[in-house]
């Protein structure tokens, strides 16, 4: 039995509120039960140094915890002077993944900042950044086209992600914390809407698994981003 | 006229979300305007090693925005890896405000930390967070007491803080960006409920002051400060 | 009574040494009592980034303590990587203050740094540091007129500092540090010459004060800033 | 084609020099062609200050590349005052690799730390540093039970890693740094001797890939690392 | 011809003003003509972690320039957020002098810090800062004896330093700024009252140097110190 | 005696292998004894600002230790973020010493880049570095003169280094580790083929020593000398 009572199979519920902040080009609050990012899209008309004269645009991610998002208070990265490697390996996440449904030819010579701070965390902050992310992309990349600076769309499908895992001998569908810090793996998978993958990473916690383990996550993950897939769409109309 | 269309001594509207965490002992989204800060109250049984074994507790408080709360994005401290200047000053401002509130005694030896995240900007962000954390610290309390941890309530009294400024040669109440960035003057006045003085911070911008001004500044602060102690009471009831 | 003596109202004795190194543009080691500061004025022909192409110059400040300025050695800031949040924010109000008496046209496209090392402290630094810039600054720009490269003075008056603040119950001018470690409120004033004020940071330490106490200290520290705008004259003629 | 010219499922030569360093309790050179990664286990009798009284051990791994161990020359992360995302990501990775066939109770309350040191580079340094970090743990922990210092060996198996990818359509093997750069995909796999798998990582670069491709990949790995594992345990007879 | 118009063995006028700041245990302004550094010796009861427990002591010295020490503003170390390279050889070098000299055991468990802070430079500002660090950490042992704190005077000698350098093929002693930005070779001395040699540097800049030089370097360097140690004996007398 | 049995003025065994990596222009593995270091020379078609339109190159060295290179690890400076003073002391010395044998018109506007990584260490890592530097700069030059980036020879001669030191009063060639950790007087010598001195640094550590002590450790270093330059020409032949 999972902690929540939830089926091996049962998402926790989504929600999405969009323009959740007034100055970026694109934002929403998502929430996959009791975690909670805010995703916003800032677009800059500069590129990194080594895109430049190239004719190509860029996507980027960023992501922080605020200091009591989490159970017990975690001391500000700022204030350390570094940020840890678990948030340097989620930004690099972030934005690999977000890269993948861009067409960077389309999206012209600019860069498109995809900020992901945690409110309140609760299992599966990076992977609902990178669901959350898309949203606040799509806002994003709708407005310039709105306004003319783009001309033709350069997002070329969604990109969603679920954690699934191993839970007291069970593979489950997306882990709250209860499960996270207890489970015997742990599988992050970015998934492209009609099936193709970005991104697999699976990792033996507390005990190796073996391919067939592997195979029932990837299907849990499909299901689970089905449906984020239709709460992207829903919230983008 | 100000840019708003409100009077000299017209409050943006405040609005307070208690709880808004689950994970704080105490929190709220305090909203002037569109100037958002999430605050919230940790409470931690160690205290600063120069305080060991004096039977005293401390009160602290951290700022920060988030990227882009902003019209454009800033770059985030933790990547640039130090916190600026004018995070440093608000910090020590925030921790400064509330500990003129508190009997450490009767706090006992623990830390409160006072997490002061902007979400939004728009003006006032330092002042909001000082009211908004009172109301933080207060339900952080009522729930050490309610569990009987602290007997004696540490807590003396409300402060609130607002800014004021010279706008256009006329004082008003409750800067809003397009002031703040215009403004002769800027005032940050620090009040406790019953008419005492905090802090002033009270700074030339473009044009120098007189005793007259500082004054007809104080008492408009005294008006808004008014407004957020009755706000900071329904909060907390 | 205080420490040292002196009546509420009465200044430490001030020294005022010019051309102390032979460097810089302007330089001065001024004393409040045993409070020594060493202030250089250093023209440089390079503007920050974001004025360039305005025809506009600008004025900083920087500040520090020798180790062991101070009753027992504090460690060194380039040792410890950072500067602390206390001494980024004096200088900020050095900054903040001198810009307050310069016309940054004139100044011409040139930037002008205030170093304020502190060589020995017993408290007032900051002010000490505001009024000894003044002089640094002032000699710095005679100089520029002199080789013809500024044609028109650019210091509109003079500007000078004092704290202040309520010892034992009594408002009191020019505080050192046995006063300035055991007041009630500590309040620090930057004043121009002729009245108006350009800042004033009046902070509740001990215990919170009133409109009337916080107008007694401005009153104190409009004569002792008279006393210094003596001295800076005597100086500089 | 292979620009190297090796069939699809075909590894690079694998060399394995143990004992290359005389101070490391465990050391090798170990070598995937032009790959070369020095791997040192430095046992320390002390532990993480959270996991002591426990009476269990810790594993960990760090990561570095000479600078000029690439192509062209790569500035010093310690000159730059931090390591990237990159290189924590992969120190990360090896540590959680090796603590997958550790028994840190039968260790004892010491502490392991696996140096792997990039001396040349040519594609799959990550998994020639885990692959070569079992056989330092390996030669350090004989010596520890040659010692008598630990009873019981705490090693549960073996572990290797290999790269494979996606290279122009075609799943490959062991990709060196010419295919590693031009890939469609790559995958990292971290797997036990017996079939378990410790870790997946398989990123899409140029283009999404489907589940097919991934238990394509999966099998070559397999191949691979069963080399390695005959590779480790001759090196380490 | 020396720039300065000086023999080639002939030192800049050395003065000496003892208690130059009233905090420090032992201090003293030290200036070989123009380069003036404040030397002050802080005594404090802890000592490193590595000499705990073993009844003996340890002195050690930090080295720093005023921005506007020199012909041109420095950026301040603090500010850039480490100390440089030259910084750290100059603070290792004087904590090595003045260790030759001093007897840790008589010391007893107790840390001498000597602070050497350049006010204005023109040459010759570390050999300038370990003779005055000298006459620092005498008054400070001095007062030590006096308070009786120590029964036996841990000092056992004098020690001095001088520059020397080839400046146009001629040996020359006690380089200032014009020389040593022009010589051929500069040479720094530590040497003890009695003849003894705690330490030579002696660096070829424009062109290398051969035993012969070395040798007339050191002699100029004894005839220097020879000053040296008599001006540190009226100066602690 | 000698804790390796070796005579006062004996040498530890040098061996050279040229060619250790394959990216760097030049690149050798130098071992005295056990001490292994890993010297690269890169040449990059860049220099440092301040050289910009002046027709001459640059010479520079860095300088690390792997964290096991030593008998007990070491923690890495990258992790530490920040090079200790030592390593820049050191890193200073490699680029001096081979600048000195470069000729930086001849050289052209291009920069050559040494990189001295320590493998293992046993003493005398950093005159090792500079003796090793100099092979891998003569090797990368070689290759620009046969690509015909460089018309005529810029390096002017040899240069080597070695460590002497007075142990257990006897003056003796090439220290190792537990020499090294013992001696009374530390000398490191860098040293001109034809006689030429370009560096001296001779350190007391437990005792002072005099001029005759100083001229024996010069001549011994001019005998290891002889036997690397010797080594150097057969290593680039």
């Amino acid at each position: 039995m999972r902690p929540s009572g939830r089926a091996p199979d049962e998402m926790r519920v989504i929600t999405i509120e969009t323009g959740f902040t007034k100055h970026a080009e694109g934002s929403c609050l998502i929430s996959f039960g009791d975690t909670r990012v805010l995703c916003t899209a800032s677009v800059e008309e500069r590129i990194p140094p080594w895109l430049r004269g190239k004719g190509e645009g860029w996507v980027t991610g960023e992501y922080s915890m605020l200091p009591r998002a989490t159970h017990t208070r975690g001391s500000r990265e700022a204030a350390r002077g570094k940020q840890s490697g678990r948030t340097q390996e989620i930004q690099r996440l972030i934005g690999r993944s977000l890269r993948a449904v861009v067409d960077m030819k389309k999206l012209g010579e600019r860069q498109i900042t995809l900020d992901c701070d945690v409110i309140q965390a609760d299992g599966g902050t990076r992977t609902a950044s990178i669901s959350g992310a898309w949203i606040a992309l799509r806002l994003a990349v709708n407005s310039l086209m709105a306004s003319g600076d783009i001309k033709h769309d350069p997002i070329t499908g969604q990109v969603a992600a679920i954690s699934c895992g191993i839970y007291k001998g069970t593979p489950v569908l997306d882990l709250d914390y209860p499960e996270d810090s207890d489970a015997d793996a742990d599988a992050n998978f970015v998934l492209l809407e009609g099936g193709n993958i970005a991104e697999v990473q699976a990792t033996a916690e507390g005990a190796t698994y073996d391919e067939e383990a592997l195979l029932r996550l990837l299907r849990l993950a499909r299901m689970g981003c089905d449906g984020i897939f239709s709460a992207q769409l829903d919230a983008t109309k």
